[in-house]
């Protein structure tokens, strides 16, 4: 089952969960993606940026996907960005054979023009192969790498593989718009999109266009929620659960430390047995997780699920 | 009247009111100020970043920053960063001879060393003489400039007229936590602490210890409020304030275009003839408008003044 | 005298002169202009990066540009590179009133993307007015800001008052022969290019299509040698002279420092009163003088010039 | 044998040799490790930023790094520099078992403050473990982490296993001066500096107390004799010998291109049997070639190895 330009839906970027001692923790990597699973999730992403993917050695990562792929039905992309190109084929075969559905991409932090950045992606996809299909990372708060419309078009246009962009960018919601008119007057042909950056403005990257969600807000039913009220035109309500979630969710995006949050919440869940992250890792301070709690016992008054 | 390392309370960062022409609206700066007074602001920040400051010419900063100190009673601190010490040198000494109470000093993003940021801090304290009290900025997100707990320690601690922290790392609560640790083992005399970055985690940061808020959202009686009720323990309140604006706080607080936001809110509640910027400034598109007047009805059935 | 598309030869990049105590020091500026005229420059670049444009205030810019421009028949660049447009159209429009022969644009470090670049230069242009002839300063190493052959034809092609590239990346060499190709391809309209970048490159830089030289090593009659000889043919006498230089021109091309280098080499060759650069601003230890010293004899054992 | 602190000479950052298909050349491998051999080289180190590392997978960096350690009796020091400690702790482990005298390790390039890289380097001593030996590669250019002397000996201090410097600032020349006082103020222990950056200013590094090269151009003959003429205090004949090469040497440094016409001097040369570099490489244009070919026609006028 390979990824196609009509996915939609949430993709939950996955954590990889870890024994306090730094092991992986397979128990916790099937309870998660079964969590998944069963809460609506359309997909997974695999050792993305906040999977801990660079932490991993090329035989744990290969574990790891391939341990998800065979746990679950879903689609499953796997992050295979790396500073080289030898990695990202190696790992991208095993993956591939493992079942992947598709491989995500991030551009390297040196590229600055936009030839550059078209380039970078012609030469991955080469590498990959014509048979695999690949996501684009666009997340220049992270990368420092700026993708106009016209850059994502072109790389759309130049690789016919390229069949999600994960987009992440911010301020992002004109993009969206930018890439919808080019649909519209046949200049760039289909293509999913799916939003990450924590899903900071998902209620209206819905309403602009986007697909669906690709990040790893640690209530991914309320993203399922928001995806489909949406959908269905229910704005208010979309809005209404989105907005009781805000604070926590505001709280998780925060740069280096959002996936202490984001762990802690998945282990007070009993989702992930511990939340420990490999080194380095930012972990919380006693007075965050307090705070984190009070942000979830609030919560609780508006979603039961958060009751935890 | 001289800024004093215990300020508190709410200093708004004014934007610079233009016609739709590029000329300075001074009615607009004067109701602007009034406005400013009236919901309980306990001083003013005039050219900062989000002041437009660097599209102003020298003689252009001096007059905006002096209209705002002889409309208001208040005490107004004026951003007085530039590219080099005689650009600061001069507007320093003209703005405080019309009686502004500070000046806020962001570094060059070239600094990247502790050493270079404490260095720049002494030269820049030199250059605008020791009667004059100035405010750190500390904003690595847009200045790429990174300071430690212990970097601005030391900067206080070198610059007797160091008054000010406008605190808006991100994610910047360990911080504040940190700094008063330090004032609490005796290693740093007094600061106030003011915290900008749109306001996004106001709720926390005066638990953290913060004396306030620094930054501009176009509902600053919403930071009067938080500021107030934290500081007189009523945590569920403040933050009940707090959440009912995230919403829009969090659409403002968008990069590049959060000060497009906060023009058109104050252009709507008539504190501002028009939300004009002077070029190269980003507008709203026809559906950002829709978005962020669909926000503001949301909010005004939680909150009053928000019905425009 | 404006500027053309024609200019060739060598515009030295004037440093501005100070007192040790930072005043400007105007006789020096006086001696420094006749010494340009008298070496063979064929313009003069004034308020460049390494003319310490950005510790001058406001007024003190005019005054230095209009000194040189009244000073010399020579046609005068002068650099009015700002944060913001309203600096950049006052000290303009001042310049140009003086006599100045063009200005010289360079990007804002925040660009990235093609269009982004390409959108600067049309505001720019804009405010600057059509009848102002300007220089591209493309220089990425010190600004971070990459532009593509192709988006300095977009930059000309858009402005027809853009006159000049003053070229200084780094590696360049193809960028030159590139621009070249697309002139001879009938893409691109005339354009001079002068290279900067210490005059590293200088010797190949003639020989792929430059027009000359636009940076201030200090011994500037071996720039105007080597673009003569390069011109008329002579290669290895051209090369060997540039070899003679080449340890010198390595010494004083070292960021940040190579100003204080560039300085001392006048002040020895009794061109500057004093090497004082304005704060803040590296000097040279003793051991570099030393260095500069060792530098400078054995040069002047090939090249009498550098006897002093 | 491992690396220890008063290791000294020239430690030649060895190419990593292709086909031009891509494939590993073996041949070329075991040429250029006699060839270092012979020509006076006292160290060598693999996989370095101009190695291609990031272009080999896992097993491919350690069949190139025990290739050259079977080969020879010099001291071999392995880059293990990569994206996470996983990584870098296994390519540590599978080297030092094949017989490396140290890994060379370089800070990643989002580290800011002071305490980021210290701890930085902390938290990698750990991971490689205690007996084995380590480099920090100081290159601000390229990794734009800028490291204060004082932070260098914070690092040396901490940890005992860090038993060299590779050098690379940019100027910083300075920064080797700082250093060595250190040592004589008693304030930093002992510790090898080994210059890099292309060996620019190597001539005046040995002068300021380095101990050698650790860089990579094509003719490390050269690189040998100026250090053992500044050993030997022939101080005029040490910069005869640099001056001459330093047209070339120049040409080489160029980042981006300088790999490819390293590589195609050492073809010519007939050490490598391809200049060819894995993708993403910036081969040399035919006008490149013809350049460094003119170079080398130059150079054997005053050195005969250069007549290749």
């Amino acid at each position: 089952m390979r990824l196609t330009p009509d996915a939609k839906g949430v993709f939950p970027i996955a954590p990889t969960p870890f024994h306090p001692d730094g092991r992986i923790d397979e128990a916790s990597i099937d309870r998660m993606t079964d969590f998944y699973g069963e809460i609506g999730a359309t997909g997974l992403t695999v050792l993305g940026i906040m999977g801990e993917a660079p932490k991993l050695d090329g035989a744990e990562a290969v574990a790891v996907a391939s341990r998800v792929i065979r746990r679950t039905k879903l689609p499953v992309v796997i992050g295979v960005s790396a500073p080289g190109f030898a990695a990202m084929g190696s790992l991208t075969r095993a993956v591939m054979d493992a079942g992947a559905a598709a491989v995500m991409i991030a551009p390297p932090p040196s590229l600055r023009t936009d030839d550059q950045i078209v380039g970078y992606y012609a030469q991955a996809a080469e590498v990959i192969g014509p048979d695999v299909p690949f996501v684009i990372q666009d997340y220049p708060l992270t990368l420092s790498v700026v993708m106009t419309p016209g850059v994502i078009r072109r790389i759309v246009t130049d690789n016919a593989n390229c069949v999600m962009l994960k987009h992440e960018d911010w301020p992002g919601l004109e993009k969206i718009s930018a890439l919808r008119a080019f649909q519209r007057d046949g200049s760039l042909r289909p293509i999913s999109i799916l939003c990450g950056n924590g899903g900071l403005f998902l209620d209206f990257e819905c309403e602009r266009g986007a697909d669906g969600a690709n990040t790893g807000y640690a209530f991914p039913e309320m993203l399922v929620d928001v995806v489909r009220l949406s959908a269905a035109g229910e704005r208010e309500r979309a809005h209404d659960v989105f907005d009781a979630h805000l604070p926590l969710l505001r709280y998780e995006q925060q740069p280096g430390l959002g996936l202490a949050v984001r762990k802690y919440v998945m282990m007070r869940r009993g989702i992930l047995a511990s939340d420990a992250q490999r080194k380095p890792g930012a972990g919380l301070s006693a007075t965050a997780r307090a705070e984190v709690d009070f942000l979830l016992e609030r919560l609780g008054r508006h979603d039961p699920r958060a009751r935890v």
